[in-house]
């Protein structure tokens, strides 16, 4: 079903969407079949899914509503119709669970799976919240969820496929859409999408904004089903939470004073400075996943 | 330069584009090496402008002013800088060409060079002009070039490189963008990009309208460039100028009293009916380039 400010719909040269508020907002990725998904860890189903919430994310982490999306669609000519069909069912899937709709795309041939998403959103009048607003003094709080893709990743590379919860949180991942526009009307400073890790993200923001931020290891949720798969391949769980990326929770600032809205975690504190600390100490090890030629816009 | 409605440019999450008339046109395309371009036949500059200018006529086809683009790419890790650099440069040069930007995009890794684009674009005020509003009566008209880019390709793929001219329509087409906002404001019914061929894309746009064309053959213009070539290799320049697809001109129906602004020539007349014909019978031969899989809204 195409999304209720959808003025044009596929079909034509170009679609056309409403922008109520005289702005859109616009983000775009691509995913690389072999690179960003595998067809024998997910299905086209899954990889439609969360080829769409990587972009709804991104929107949400602007503090906008996501409202529409155009999709690109680069697949072999030996593909069956039903693995197109699947990928297309799974993105129409994730975009009605936000009121989205695909209102155009471009199906063409390749020698790989390549499926770039183009994502609209609507500010509803609100400023955009950027990775750049955050002052000193700020609190630094998440919501969504930590590690478990990472943890998912993990026990696919051993072969395993359980527990279901975990694996299918690589699979699909189930980023926090609504508290993206929650979080800025509750006042957030600064915001970002945690998809290369907690602390890579956090770093990003803290780079954007000039500031440092220090976060608190024993605010940071370790969820116990974590803790539990962690055990099982002797691993610490507390790395995939830390460093984990691709679960697409919205990490934000507020000022002190702020009431944090529902569903967000107070994780540490916003400083003067540079750099992102664990309890005021540089985490070693690798801060989370640095995409080949990302440019920091995902 | 970013274009002057860009509220938020690369390095967030997202983009913010202002959409002054609180509505915003969108298509994406995507270009896959191998299938629609080669770097044997044109320069990574050439290609970077080649997938702007499919965009951008998608955007101006809809009557609309293109107003910013994203772009995703996906190269082999083995590519050199600076062909992305070359890409990335003929990308801006064409989107300059029409005051446009680059406000976003994502690099990633794959087995081959796969560029999506997603243009969005003003219509200033007005109603988009879609496929669906030929009436009978009406006179088609086009402006822009037909048949370049099938002579330009013929002689690549003789091994040919010259004439420069020719060959150059098929490496960087020629889309008269200003074209499709000037049609709109002179009241067309009816527009389409001509990325296919004349012939096909008359008949998208027979087929939306659920009406018939009849193209006049001598009031087609065939380019004394294009005869000489085709003089050359012993075939009809009449086939590329009917049926060559990738020269991007607008096709456009306009009702019968309209003065047609300058530049645009008319080809025909819209007539009850379906179809299209050439001089009141139906064209033998393939009619154009039918992508596979293509759903109809490059």
């Amino acid at each position: 079903m195409l999304p209720p400010g959808t003025l044009l719909g596929p079909g034509d040269d170009a679609a056309v969407l409403a922008a109520a508020d005289a702005r859109v907002v616009v983000t775009t990725d691509v995913l690389v079949e072999g690179v960003h998904f595998r067809l024998d860890w997910s299905t086209p189903y899954q990889v439609g899914r969360k080829a769409m919430a990587a972009n709804l994310a991104d929107v949400a982490a602007m503090g906008a509503v996501p409202t529409a999306l155009v999709v690109g669609l680069a697949v072999p000519g030996r593909t069956p119709v039903s693995t197109v069909d699947a990928l297309a069912s799974g993105m129409w899937e994730e975009t009605g669970r936000v009121g989205a709709g695909i209102i155009g795309g471009d199906v063409v041939s390749s020698a790989e799976i390549v499926i770039s998403v183009t994502a609209l959103g609507d500010l509803r009048g609100r400023a955009p919240v950027t990775r750049g607003g955050a002052r000193a003094g700020d609190v630094l709080a998440v919501c969504g969820r930590l590690g478990w893709s990472a943890a998912g990743l993990a026990m696919l590379r051993q072969g395993l496929r359980s527990p279901p919860a975990v694996v299918g949180a690589h699979q699909v991942p189930q980023p926090p859409y609504a508290a993206g526009p929650q979080a800025a009307a509750a006042g957030a400073t600064a915001m970002i999408d945690i998809s290369d890790g907690l602390l890579a993200d956090a770093g990003h923001l803290a780079e954007a904004s000039g500031v440092a931020i220090d976060i608190d290891s024993a605010a940071v949720p370790v969820a116990a089903e974590l803790v539990e798969v962690a055990t099982a391949l002797g691993v610490d769980a507390r790395r995939w939470v830390l460093t984990g990326g691709e679960d697409h929770g919205l990490l934000a600032c507020f000022p002190a004073a702020t009431a944090l809205p529902a569903g967000w975690t107070q994780l540490g504190l916003v400083c003067e400075g540079r750099g992102v600390t664990v309890d005021g100490r540089p985490y070693r090890g690798r801060a989370g996943w640095a995409h080949f030629g990302s440019r920091g816009d995902r």
